[in-house]
């Protein structure tokens, strides 16, 4: 693992959801930018001393030089934005599997020679839209991709947030501080941090591709440099028509992540902190709620689904489920296709990603109706 | 009563909500635009036969000819919307406290024209935005206006409905019919029949002014004329954001009207299908549920109940209140100031309303973003 | 109508459920028990001066004196408790048809004295148990008298409010004081006041006969003489089991009544507070939420509404469809048969009622498990 | 672990809470009671080959066999509950800490045999009434303690499900089989596998005492030996009344756990399947909705959350605080007081819950309203 050392909120929640099947044994870290931090955190966690790391580079020289059967065979990396990119580029082209969180990187240029990196390698490369892992996420998915509500007309995703809502940046909060950062965090603030969840779900619930977009971006706080507020139209290619929301001052949102779909046969709707029921509209007909657990389902959420129904399960299980398909693609021996054979966020998503976030900025600023995705 | 006959549904309504309280007794009507129809059906409501009227005219020509205690005080127009403007102008006219439908009228030109015969006579006037009558409404408005949620900063408005997500209006459906009929719906299709009562409902509760708009329309049913998809991006003065989106292809949408409103302090939401409940959230504080009836709501809340709590209040009670707003003002001998002293919705807020639609529908059409209001 | 001068509540209730539909007119009154204020009460209801009347036997006097075609039709009865026996039986006894409040009479006695009135003289009879006029309820009864949900195993009845948790009659609030009164209430507090309405939802829905009760009524406010909270187990004829369970010292609760029934097939949940919505649940299937309105509803359903979908009906609607189906029973000329024929409660229904009450405190003092019914 | 071999459910549950937090690693089994089995699913799990033991007392012999370091510390007795005696005594006997399944053992005569064995080895012993270890379980635990919702007057109590309102047992379903077999299961069926988590909520949140039952058990499903369903009417010490129900035959009921309290000044209400929420009743006040990983929490709620407000946490997750509770009470060497120290369900909780059952079973039989407890 690379960061998630002392003060990090991310790091310990890949951890659990690493652990939660027993398909991962934490071997070896560099946790820190901080290279003291680093050994620290390593040695807390229980990890050998010699695999305790004081920079990524070492870890990356140091498993290198272990004999092949006592290597890592994956690197989750945690850390904020910016230190995304060189890290994944290297274990990436070093043939290890790559976990790596969202947004994937800082420009679309590193995203592209990550994207080629991946390819040229033949490389497993996942990135921790953890959101798509939930059971009821899938269901839609492919109830919508097999039609069940007819062709799409309209989405609404909206990911309403309160906990940026006066300026905790100055209190010294370390999420705050790096999200808050552009040097650290990119050039979406909200956008980048919420928004590119919404973005990341809608096409992996509807399949669509977004075709233009026309977005408002706001920063309410007063010196804050990025975005705390983001509000946009979107139109998909075959005449789809959506709304993509986020904020972090609606004071009281906590996680509240939700997605709504709507096409000629019927709808859906999906709230993240009611995770395990999924609302579904049929013309004409009463109602239906689907529950996480039921014989029911279809293949997709029975196979994210540890629990019986009743017995709910939540984010760290959907965390897992990426964890658990991309320990599915190793052992299998896998390649850059594991994304589409095993179910899981890959490059391509991390690079649409991206670019979806320079997009938004850039037609936030233009005087000009629609941006072209 | 003008419209409201056989086949009609909102002048049901008007008549249900008008006798709640007992302080209306309808006794005059030109209740079709088919004279045969119009004294039939004033027939099967019980209306003395020399006050069924073939025709509006014929109506007020009938009412003004009877003795002066002995004439209708109030007209209620409910007809499509195109046979709003001049039944309005006239009875106005001729000093009849006027209720009349939304949206008021179908263009900018007789808004003015009728806010300025308003003025002129210094008549009662009221438009039924009847959203506006719920009592948890009313109370988000004494609020947000009392500053208990500090500064506006964003809302969320939106109006999901399904019932014209096929080609209703082929099957002979009157309300289908006319709604999506150019010529007696107006420009406006969904944002014209709700999309206003967004505006108003924002407009009421928060008393920000829209300063700008970026607007994406569509028609989503094949063959059919107007709008039935709404999308807005919303600026107020002052720097508050907002969202307003509306919709009549939202399967299993039935009247799903909410509006979400966030401040520096603290946030609002309130949903028209759960009307009696307004969800109230507070910085670093739990959550709170208003519920409708209870000692610890305002004046304007309390005004508007009929019953205790957990007796549940609903569409027809708030649509009494603008009746029993309008039947005070006519008790109290008031003029044109009785919106604002009454609490109701007048010709300024009639006027607003025509002028949204207006301009929404221009932006749509155009490629710049902003359209000023 | 007889009560409901100034200060009571349930008095105006009836009054705008009579006038929503416009089948009622109110034309006499002997508002309340004192001559005085009964009479002034009258008057500020608009009553003709000679038809304020000073008591219910001048009323009845006064009407029969009147020639037939200008007599009231119905009276309505919504005094307290023990004001009830006397004029029901009277003006039954006289020809008019009787809308009473529940609970019927203070005894079984009286109750069987009423009942063989009403048969004797072939009477159109009321008893505004108005739970059982919401469209949902009706669409409940209709589902599991047809089988919909199989055969019915379990029932869960509860009544929960608060507005008694402390000694609120010491304040001089009308409604605890008389409540709370063995000499008007009747043997029963919260089991008579609320507990009532709970017996009669279970029988309306399901029609299955409680065969024996076990009880346990508690008094928790201190220096209170009733009962405050009540809870039951029972049991049905046929094998079905059930609770009970009803209480005016919840603090929170408002008017939270809730029905739950379980067949071998499904079950359904309905909640009077959100009472455009009814849960069902089927073997293995999703469960499917109905809501007031749509065409997948039964006749009965669909009779008792009066707008469309989401546009949410509550109360006073409910309330009304039992003046309603009254008001067709006398336009029909119907007679004690009434309520079967035209769906609404009457005096074997108010009759049942009063024995249950009477059985639950008796079961309450019982050592024995089981007291038969 | 003991028991949880191939084909069980609440063993992967167990090995799923003790993994979450990467305080436990799983090194030896005895999985199965038919000893092939047991060695083919220790290995499938990954022990090494010398720790998939037979049989628990193969398990017990070979652990004592090894060096006092390389020994197991703790071991989960997950087996049915016929074969949770004698493990769980033996282990307690040789110096293990001990995590038991409920309800913990078949006769009260066990139940203080073992749990004079806990006290006379000052052991730790667990009993896994997981319930109490969510979050907003351990809040309401400390508001109602100290006195926030006042003196506490009445409890309800539910536990619906539905997966056994058909003879599932005849279809092989294993969990199905062996819960409705008495030799097995022991004297309660719905009672003794729901009912006990029914009713140790109620005494983890309140402390009340129980001081007599009413108890009406059933048998619906033709020729199924055990209840599954049962009524309860519950008298606390000091006067507080209650409701305990459970049933495993309510169509579509999942895992419908839920407990409202009210006292003199509040009231609260939780429900399993949405457990990071927990709804507070005060008197004249709106309601509030404590959520989950909010600063406005308890200490007890606080240390067992490992996410922030809004990424939800469920039922691994509080299984895991109870493993967590346990661990460290094994990391401060404590003894038979940790469950009160560390805040975890202990023998003594498992005592009360066996005669509980019992005392249900009997007081079923009798024709006595009461049973002591």
């Amino acid at each position: 693992m690379i960061g998630g050392g002392q003060g990090a909120f991310i790091g310990g929640v890949h951890r659990m959801a690493a652990r939660l099947d027993g398909l991962y044994d934490l071997v070896a870290g560099a946790l820190s930018s901080t290279p003291e931090k680093s050994i620290a955190s390593g040695r807390e966690l229980g990890l050998a001393d010699d695999r305790c790391y004081p920079t990524w580079q070492a870890m990356l020289e140091g498993e290198l030089a272990r004999p092949e059967g006592e290597r890592i065979q994956a690197v989750s990396i945690v850390t904020p934005n910016h230190a995304h990119f060189e890290p994944a580029l290297a274990f990436v082209d070093a043939g290890f599997a790559v976990i790596l969180d969202k947004p994937m990187v800082h420009t679309t240029e590193q995203a592209e020679a990550l994207a080629r990196k991946v390819r040229d390698r033949d490389a497993i490369f996942a990135v921790t839209y953890n959101y798509s892992g939930y059971p009821l996420v899938r269901q839609a998915r492919e109830m919508v991709r097999s039609g069940e509500i007819g062709e799409v007309r309209k989405v609404v995703v909206e990911y309403n947030q309160g906990w940026l809502a006066t300026k905790l940046e100055e209190s010294g909060q370390k999420q705050a501080d790096w999200r808050t950062d552009p040097s650290r965090s990119g050039v979406g603030g909200c956008i980048g941090d919420i928004g590119s969840h919404c973005e990341q779900l809608v096409a992996s619930i509807t399949g669509l591709e977004i075709d233009k977009i026309c977005a408002d971006l706001t920063t309410f706080v007063p010196g804050r440099e990025l975005d705390d507020d983001a509000n946009l139209l979107l139109r998909f290619k075959g005449g789809a028509r959506g709304l993509l929301f986020c904020s972090q001052i609606c004071v009281g949102g906590e996680n509240d992540l939700r997605i709504r779909v709507w096409g000629t046969k019927g709808g859906l709707a999906w709230h993240q902190e009611e995770p395990n029921r999924l609302l579904v509209h049929r013309l004409d007909q009463p109602d239906q709620v689907y529950r996480r657990g039921n014989g029911y389902l279809g293949e997709a959420a029975a196979a994210g689904t540890r629990l019986p129904s009743g017995h709910p399960e939540a984010f760290i299980e959907a965390f897992a489920n990426v964890y658990k398909a991309v320990a599915e693609a190793i052992y299998a021996g896998a390649g850059a296709d594991s994304p589409k054979r095993f179910g899981f966020p890959g490059v391509e998503d991390g690079a649409r990603g991206v670019q979806f976030i320079h997009r938004t900025v850039e037609s936030s600023r233009s005087e000009q109706k629609w941006t072209a995705l």
